[in-house]
């Protein structure tokens, strides 16, 4: 009944674009021992992936200590996949950091081992994006392209192309998150993802309007084409985030 | 949260166009004692109307044996408001009578005080609706005029058009249901009802996409001006319709 990707992505047992949308709980701990913490309850609520946003721990530009910290997380999740994030400031990343750190920490990320999937921004310059996608060729974690507008929500165009942009540029996974002002906007976002998903984007695609009129695309969305939705498990990364139980418990009735 | 109606229409404790969009259950029984089972069941169920689709009644057109199922049927209702339905065959109804003993029908129907709500189609001769649309008024009972189209999804100004038409000839309540080939005539729908919600249609509305695609603007539809939505009781009288506890499930997720 809803609409499959067709150049489907299977990490680990998860597939991304296949008969129902995934779910992802955000981890924003900000030290160490909350984010085992995190890890281990937000595992018991059995989501599809993890994001571990980066940009939100307090020791991310020490790249050792994060990387020995993402070790400990990723053997607190059991075979549950990671999305790696270190989001950029201008797109409602927590920390301000130069890019060549966040280059360095993301591709170092990618070389221990414990990605499956890294989240950057199309809006980094060209050089920073084709580094962390040759390293994630070479080690086989999947890239998402994203595009984040908490400000407003453009036009169906413009959220369509951008769409077609992170495929053109080498994406597994497309993402974009925009900020409606009502709920026309709500439809605009739902539209574009439609057009892309039904015309020439083939990868996965992950789609949302935050805040609370866009709640209904972090349920209903996946009808419409968005392939993954973020809810909460302790702690929310986005506005308009639904807890995960409420969230399971909605797409039960809207998938069957 | 949602978009509420600016003329709002209160039958007794129940509001259409509210900040709740509304649940209604049919009943769809063959004989006196089916209908009368029905109601006490799915009152049970707590919806905040029941609308009785007589065209589904073997004696239909026997008025006076359908009076007196219409008054033990209140009874067993309680307060729970009833809309009064006598569909014509040619927007689903499942009896092809002729236009006089329908009218005959639900004219004295509604003299027999117990009609909350009456749903006519537009598509009726203007004497017919006139004719009802008086009778109505007279007796204090709300007028729901309707468009049904199971075959397709007509363009968002012939959809916004219909629900302007239904306020322009009297309609206390606008009613429209329309069937999609697909997720685009779904945006369809719900584009045309917020264009009416938010513009020049002050009267309450009532739209919904059947079948299997459509599922979503029944549980959705209310945040983009919906004020209805049917559900199954114990038999559906429209194709995908949703079982009332899964529906208030979910519903309850979205609205808050």
């Amino acid at each position: 009944m809803r609409l499959q990707s067709e150049n489907q992505v299977t990490v680990n047992n998860i597939v991304f674009g296949g008969p129902m949308p995934l779910i992802c709980l955000p981890l924003v701990a900000k030290d160490r021992a909350a984010l085992l913490q995190q890890a281990a309850e937000l595992t018991q609520l059995r989501p599809d992936l993890l994001e571990w946003r980066i940009d939100g721990y307090d020791l991310v530009e020490d790249i050792s200590a994060s990387l020995e910290a993402l070790n400990a997380l990723k053997a607190a999740m059991g075979s549950t996949p990671l999305i790696f994030t270190c989001r950029i400031h201008a797109e409602g990343g927590l920390r301000k950091m130069s890019q060549e750190t966040r280059l360095k920490l993301i591709t170092a990320a990618i070389e221990s081992g414990g990605v499956e999937i890294v989240d950057v921004e199309m809006r980094n310059e060209p050089a920073f994006i084709e580094k962390v996608k040759k390293t994630a060729q070479a080690c086989g974690t999947r890239l998402i392209l994203s595009y984040h507008n908490f400000d407003d929500t453009p036009d169906e165009a413009f959220i369509h192309d951008k769409l077609v942009s992170a495929q053109d540029m080498g994406a597994d996974i497309a993402k974009l998150a925009v900020m409606p002002k009502d709920y026309a906007d709500v439809l605009t976002l739902l539209g574009a993802t439609l057009k892309a998903r039904t015309g020439v984007v083939k990868v996965p695609i992950i789609t949302m309007s935050m805040g609370p009129e866009g709640g209904v695309t972090r349920v209903a969305g996946g009808l419409f084409g968005s392939d993954l939705t973020f809810a909460i498990g302790k702690e929310s990364s986005a506005p308009g985030q639904i807890p995960i139980g409420d969230l399971k418990q909605a797409m039960a009735v809207l998938y069957e």
